[in-house]
């Protein structure tokens, strides 16, 4: 899985500059922290749309399809309609628990054993091979791509720009990272996480302080 | 594929009572007509959304994923981290043509040959059934649902529920229906136009003078 | 300051019946208002979205456009260009606090001296009375009614139809309501407030669990 | 009225970027300059939502009123609660038509005589320099700022940052300038008119072909 920030604009600078103009005024850089700190405290959260971040991700579809439940932002996607796919699938590894335990809303998850390792492997691999055997042939066959393309898995491999505000992408993690620092727990899908991680990371690059702040206040989207 | 209409909110009165509240005027049932009909020309769109629709739709994940584009709506879908999922898969009948012809943006569809078709539904039962079986060896082995799913093909049908006011869904109508009286071309996925037939006549069961107004018009949505 | 509900589509059923779709379960009452509450504790908020409640709301401008900053849902609002407006104008009662202490993000208020509510109800009051006239002069000559009421003040009264679902209504009432079971201060206007409060008692007439269990998880927006 | 162009995000090549992620396909510059014109024209919107538009804008409240109705975008403006605001008004100049004839939906204007003319400058200053008055007689008591301000008109300029993509940008100049090349009529207030024209000079330096595909396409957004 890949996510690459591809273009940006704004700093923490500028969700100083839109929270400011509603009381016209100006402060230190310590006065700013302060600012932004009290901004994600009481959620005041439209300075954070002041933001953008551009994505380039690369993740299983099952991963796109949670990724495209957030509904603030943009989204440009590889079409099967337009395009003969590539064989790239998604295949477990190691650190990917595979156990569940507990009901719909408390699930715990722990590692598999060995054996089960291998039956996913396998039941990955062997899925793949054949979904993209069977469409290779129908696009042999002269079939649609758009046609051909059903028979594909959920493991297949999608690539996305993903256009987000801050505010938007703060709302995103706090539901897709089970991070320490959350007030409100939250279960989210072990390859969304690993995937939001890297979100943050470049999130944290452009606009460090709120961030901060967001983390401080307990993960709650402003 | 089922589109059933659960709920709604709203009728063509419904309309009128919000755009009049603009001027502050009453009218017959004739000018209410009227107006209605000039909402929807002169693209003063936000009385539309006074009318809510609310869809069970059974559709396979192909277009589900086409339709979940359209951010200004709710879904709530079924979900295979919660749930063991149900064996339907889709098979493209003989109504489904099968060649695309010509470049994205411009596409013609033609009906494909009988060997075609033929492949096509072999493709499709042999996929769905090996990822089927794929599927079950992972639940049986004790691998989570979430991951056991992976391997299931995007012909898999899913279940959500579609709450949407009347306004978003012209927009959606107006782009998932090659209709013959819209102004603009579009080029649909043949399956997401079958159900977009079946939302457009609930529509216009529940606010018919809109749904004429928006086909009078060219189909743009207000 | 009138609110009034005109319509709705929904209850706690309908939130139940679109969070099983992903489980395909089913429950008792005594589990499905344990459902409701585990959604708004862990922040599952779609399933809010499947109740609608659709509000006339009259209240003086400077309310109005805090409300229309609430951009999930939609508004039909009586409009200067089409309509001769009436002399209707908000002028502060007793009960507001008319001494504002302290620093942004910071306030408190206190009520005013006898002589401080007498200075705002005469300065409303001679305010409106002047902006009426010189609203009228215009009229009478002949001159545009958008161009017209540029004279008229905030505290002038507007009307409109917000047609919003609960779970954004819900944000609206966590930050425009100071409620004692927030976990979030928030510091709204006083007049909005007390709108806020007319909102909330019809959404616990239409979902009462629902509602319930937005109280009870400290009051942010599953 | 100013409107200034404070940031930005993307251009032409963003655009093109985010559509070929669809097909997998590179270009030559005309190639590129045709994709762009056909995604305006088939109402491919989506790419278009890859570049981001930030302004600052000065404009009297009730053109601000109208410009809070586009929901998809983002806001932070002058605070009356917050910040002591500033003796600036809106006063008509000659070139506002005042004159308004006809029904609403289908108004034509034309320009005042003399007389009103000078009527509606003398009731703009008049307005401004009573209600003024009134403002600055409660902050001397002791009045909070919020309570104040409710005396003010709606020709008190304000300010704020906006925050929008390029799409949604393109549906506010479609509704807001009665341009030539519009396929739809729209009937936008005189002064959004003027702001929307400098909206627009900024768009098309920003990503002039797609400002162009907008206009060659009938100015409906895409």
């Amino acid at each position: 899985m890949n996510v690459d920030l591809v273009d940006w604009m704004g700093s923490d600078e500028s969700i100083v500059q839109a929270a400011r103009v509603s009381s016209g005024t100006t402060g230190s850089w310590a006065a700013n922290k302060g600012l932004i700190n009290m901004l994600a405290r009481d959620r005041h959260g439209s300075p954070f749309e002041a933001v953008i971040l551009q994505f380039k991700v690369d993740v299983p579809l099952f991963v796109a399809r949670e990724w495209f439940r957030h509904r603030i932002g943009s989204f440009n996607e590889v079409s099967g309609r337009y395009k003969v796919l590539e064989p790239v699938f998604y295949v477990p590894n190691g650190g990917r628990p595979l156990k569940q335990i507990g009901k719909p809303g408390a699930y715990t998850f722990e590692h598999g054993t060995q054996t089960q390792v291998d039956i996913v492997e396998f039941a990955h691999k062997a899925g793949a091979v054949e979904a993209w055997h069977l469409y290779q042939e129908m696009l042999d066959a002269g079939i649609a791509k758009e046609v051909a393309r059903n028979v594909l898995p959920l493991s297949l491999y999608t690539s996305f720009y993903w256009t987000v505000n801050l505010r938007s992408a703060m709302n995103f993690l706090s539901l897709r990272w089970a991070h320490k620092d959350a007030k409100v727990p939250t279960f989210p899908l072990y390859e969304i996480e690993q995937a939001a991680v890297k979100v943050e990371s470049y999130a944290s690059q452009i606009a460090p302080e709120a961030m901060k702040s967001f983390n401080t206040n307990g993960r709650i989207a402003p």
